[in-house]
């Protein structure tokens, strides 16, 4: 009658870039290719505790597991020492429906898994000699997209900008100890890079349109809920490529659904992350991609660890 | 970094009918009165593995705790010795979002608050004087609908139909050794009880309205998902009195839901139980309760399981 609880010690014995990359591509393509059941995400909203919480279930059609994952952000938490993100991850059978094991990862495996998608899908539609890049955003996730993507190709200048100059001066510290040439920046400097990721909590469009006037890709990875925004609409207008992970999910809650929403761009323009990593695309112009996250990555993810745990 | 996991043996130990009751009608009551947060559930599908699942969260505003559950029937279980249903239940903690405890309750918590809310809205809507039962159905659920519904009003006599003669007699048996008067009987004596409870995983109607011609209360348990159906919709055309566990969830997939979209009753015809457990109802002709599950019942009893463990 024993559940395995695996806490993140035990997880990040077993875990390494690879990995995570690996899992979440086979299921970002999966996905692509109706390979995946990913029902809606639920919602909770505690606004008493400034907190939120998303539940995403997932299943990679023939994988031994499924998985029912939840995701917390409480933002009064630094106040009492604590993280603002947390989660959990439970994983079962897919064949009798039996709990398997429970993650406890604190909210890492959604971390390194969006980090995963983004490196993945900035790396395939970035053209290869770009190595500058304009990071809108100073906390973990902004952290992780560019070290992960630095690990597919070595990036020479990085900008960093953050709405606390000094959160921007400290991440871009964090980078250069780990070798990568990263330096706070402007907001002008950071959205006019030739490759600009957004990984903020942001509900406006962090910039104009005009502010990205010398990017050729664009990666987005903020929009996890609706109400959030990173991206003017404008630039959806503009872009040749549009790449969402999920197309129903980038609508409901993604800067896509923005985009769409204010007619700048339609809901028939996007094509699926996963079919980008497979096929790769011809380059003409600007390309965006726009990630919420996928339970199938999720629960390819944990699949790949428990395989890994001795 | 150790979440407890209580395992059904512990969850046993401190759980008595009482604790469940309990705060299973605080928690319909809360509902009821919009104290309540209650996302739409998830559902997957197996089709492969005759499986489904679904993933249901709950908090009832200011308790300290909120839940999100996986429950799962995977009906080719017991040829492998295995249990059709699981379940396990996260507990979370609605002011840091923090996960508390995983209670491996193997479905038996879902089972004991359905129970508990069928027993409370079955008791509340049937005349004090009124004693013979019918079941339709002889699963575990149809069971505990009985011998919760004994614990608030003695049985003098209860009538068990299912599909295969055996069970209905296994089952009678079974409840005749906890002291229930219950037989086996046909479905015509069974639905012809002047209160009748529909307990099983049927997807049309189990019988026509005019089987249940002497009825003054149905309660119907089985329909937690769409494609469900126990109830035939001109029963709901009948009825005096609708009650439902959650106007939003028995509209999508419960029978009154069935009823509304067949036009034989109004999409604003019921109540919400919770109401008619905290004001009663004015007794006029035939009541029909359709219960869903609601996601606060499980955060409920969740918290009080978990503050009665030593």
């Amino acid at each position: 009658v024993t559940l395995p609880v695996l806490g993140l010690a035990e997880i990040r014995a077993v875990v390494t870039p690879r990995l995570i990359r690996d899992a979440v591509r086979d299921a970002l393509i999966a996905h692509a290719e109706g390979r995946t059941q990913v029902p809606p995400p639920m919602h909770l909203d505690f606004p008493d505790a400034r907190g939120d919480c998303h539940v995403k279930a997932g299943h990679v059609l023939g994988s031994p597991h499924f998985t029912v994952k939840v995701a917390s952000g409480f933002y009064r938490n630094p106040s009492r020492g604590l993280a603002s993100n947390n989660g959990v991850l439970l994983v079962l059978d897919a064949t009798t429906g039996l709990p398997v094991a429970v993650l406890a990862d604190e909210g890492w495996l959604t971390a390194w898994r969006t980090a995963a998608a983004g490196a993945l899908i900035t790396d395939a539609l970035t053209p290869p000699e770009v190595r500058e890049v304009g990071v809108l955003g100073t906390g973990l996730q902004a952290r992780l997209q560019v070290e992960w993507l630095h690990a597919l190709r070595p990036l020479a200048q990085v900008r960093i900008w953050g709405r606390h100059p000094e959160a921007a001066e400290s991440l871009s510290a964090e980078l250069r100890r780990a070798g990568i040439d990263a330096h706070a920046g402007s907001l002008a400097q950071a959205a006019g890079a030739p490759c600009v990721i957004t990984a903020t909590a942001a509900t406006t469009a962090l910039a104009d349109a005009s502010a990205f006037h010398s990017a050729v890709h664009v990666t987005a990875v903020g929009a996890d809920m609706p109400g959030k925004n990173e991206l003017p609409v404008a630039l959806f207008g503009a872009a040749a490529v549009i790449a969402t992970d999920d197309h129903v999910q980038c609508l409901d809650h993604g800067d896509f659904g923005n985009a769409v929403r204010a007619g700048a761009t339609t809901a028939d323009a996007d094509t699926s992350v996963g079919a980008v990593l497979r096929d790769g695309v011809g380059r003409s112009g600007l390309s965006i991609a726009d990630l919420t996250g996928i339970g199938a990555a999720d629960a390819a993810v944990a699949s790949a660890v428990l395989s890994a745990v001795p």
